[in-house]
């Protein structure tokens, strides 16, 4: 039984996020129906390298499945891309070896998250940047996000709701750049707790605006005390970048 | 009577275009209903550089009005902001001299064009970008510009229904950039012809295919008659991104 990795992009402002709810649209269940189609009928379970939220976009969330019937990687990837609606498409489609899985082999996941801290609110940008009047000091937020990078307990940036057995996770890296009036925030880490990487942004944001120094962001790790961090960062900020795939490491859970 | 002008940025995909339609909502309809909260009841008529059409976005669309109310710039710019829709937005607001008319003051305009010519659609970019699946050649399109740039009769890439008396225009410079998966055409002119931009974009785009020799542009030009130029590319690629103003030059009649 043939297994199949798709590379998806979509748009989350219309969608209940990744994960099929009891009310309201997933990005789950819109692939999985259009796979169907394209499947001619037979149903397959899809499976996420992790649930995005609500409005949160992706521009490489991964996918696996499973299926009886066979297709070529253009005729899945096309056949797809011409039933899915305007805002989901599928980048890439292709068979691969048995056993892939796209949650338990992830090992590397790469967020971007866009602010526009400068001007009016931009209505090009609207769906995907957080806009704010506070021009932001990026030097003090890459010192904070220093204190980040490494295996941690993250419990202090995990929200209530989290399904996982451990808080403990790795960041690789945290890159904070500016272009024009726009600041973007690369995370990449082995695995997230759910609403980690939003949480983490609005924390840096408060060390952008000197509301937090750098070295509280030490502390608030510390303390593993979610009433520490500062808010969640809006949703329509935060995009799915690239997922990482490789056997020789060990998997992270994955909770966001 | 005090004269003011804006810069507005919007997402053209909800709107009829700027002008004012027997059907539909259109920027200027929307603009003018904040207008008249913001000046306390006074309705005002703005005037914009130039028409949008229906799906056309704007990041430096230009109107002036004038009103009795006075406003500073600032409670012009942020009420305007906090009553117009998400998909508009006023970027500056500012008391001008007596006499400053958005329209008949242009004197350059610059177009964006945005074409992703590789890759499956992207959802992230489907309301800005036109995509299509022929790997354009950028010099051929270079090269099929150049005959475009200067002072001609553009009747070829004049569509029906335009209302100027004269088909006369400058365009002063075409530049044709890639990005990645992505081809940028900036257009920058005295003043366009309805479609014009677009026409112009289309036609470039069957010399990038190799459907046009880039010397068949300047016969096109030369013939005076639209149907020898390509189709009309979709509103949805273009953007009006700045308009300059002065007095020493003349004004070209804008009717796109």
């Amino acid at each position: 039984m043939p297994t199949y990795r798709l590379v998806l992009e979509y748009e989350g402002t219309a969608y209940v996020g990744w994960q099929r709810q009891a009310v309201g649209t997933s990005i789950q269940e819109v692939v999985e129906g259009a796979l169907a189609r394209v499947l001619g009928g037979e149903e397959v379970r899809i499976v996420g390298s992790g649930r995005t939220d609500s409005g949160v976009h992706a521009l490489g969330q991964v996918a696996s499945f499973r299926a009886r019937t066979e297709r070529s990687d253009a005729a899945l990837r096309m056949g797809l891309n011409s039933l899915l609606p305007p805002d989901v498409a599928c980048r890439d489609a292709r068979r691969v070896e048995d056993g892939f899985h796209a949650l338990r082999g992830a090992r590397r996941k790469v967020y971007r998250y866009r602010i526009q801290d400068q001007g009016e609110r931009s209505p090009l940008r609207a769906r995907h940047v957080w806009h704010m009047r506070t021009p932001l000091d990026l030097e003090a937020m890459r010192e904070g996000a220093r204190h980040l990078v490494g295996y941690h307990d993250f419990t202090s940036f995990r929200a209530g709701g989290s399904l996982a057995r451990t808080s403990v996770r790795t960041i690789f890296d945290i890159r904070i750049q500016r272009e024009m009036d726009e600041v973007q925030i690369f995370v990449e880490g082995g695995g997230f707790l759910r609403h980690m990487v939003r949480i983490l942004v609005g924390t840096l944001v408060d060390v952008g605006r000197a509301r937090l120094a750098p070295i509280q962001v030490a502390e608030i790790l510390a303390a593993k005390d979610r009433t520490r961090a500062s808010r969640t960062a809006p949703a329509h900020g935060l995009c799915m970048v690239s997922v990482t795939y490789g056997d020789t490491e060990t998997t992270e859970e994955e909770d966001e």
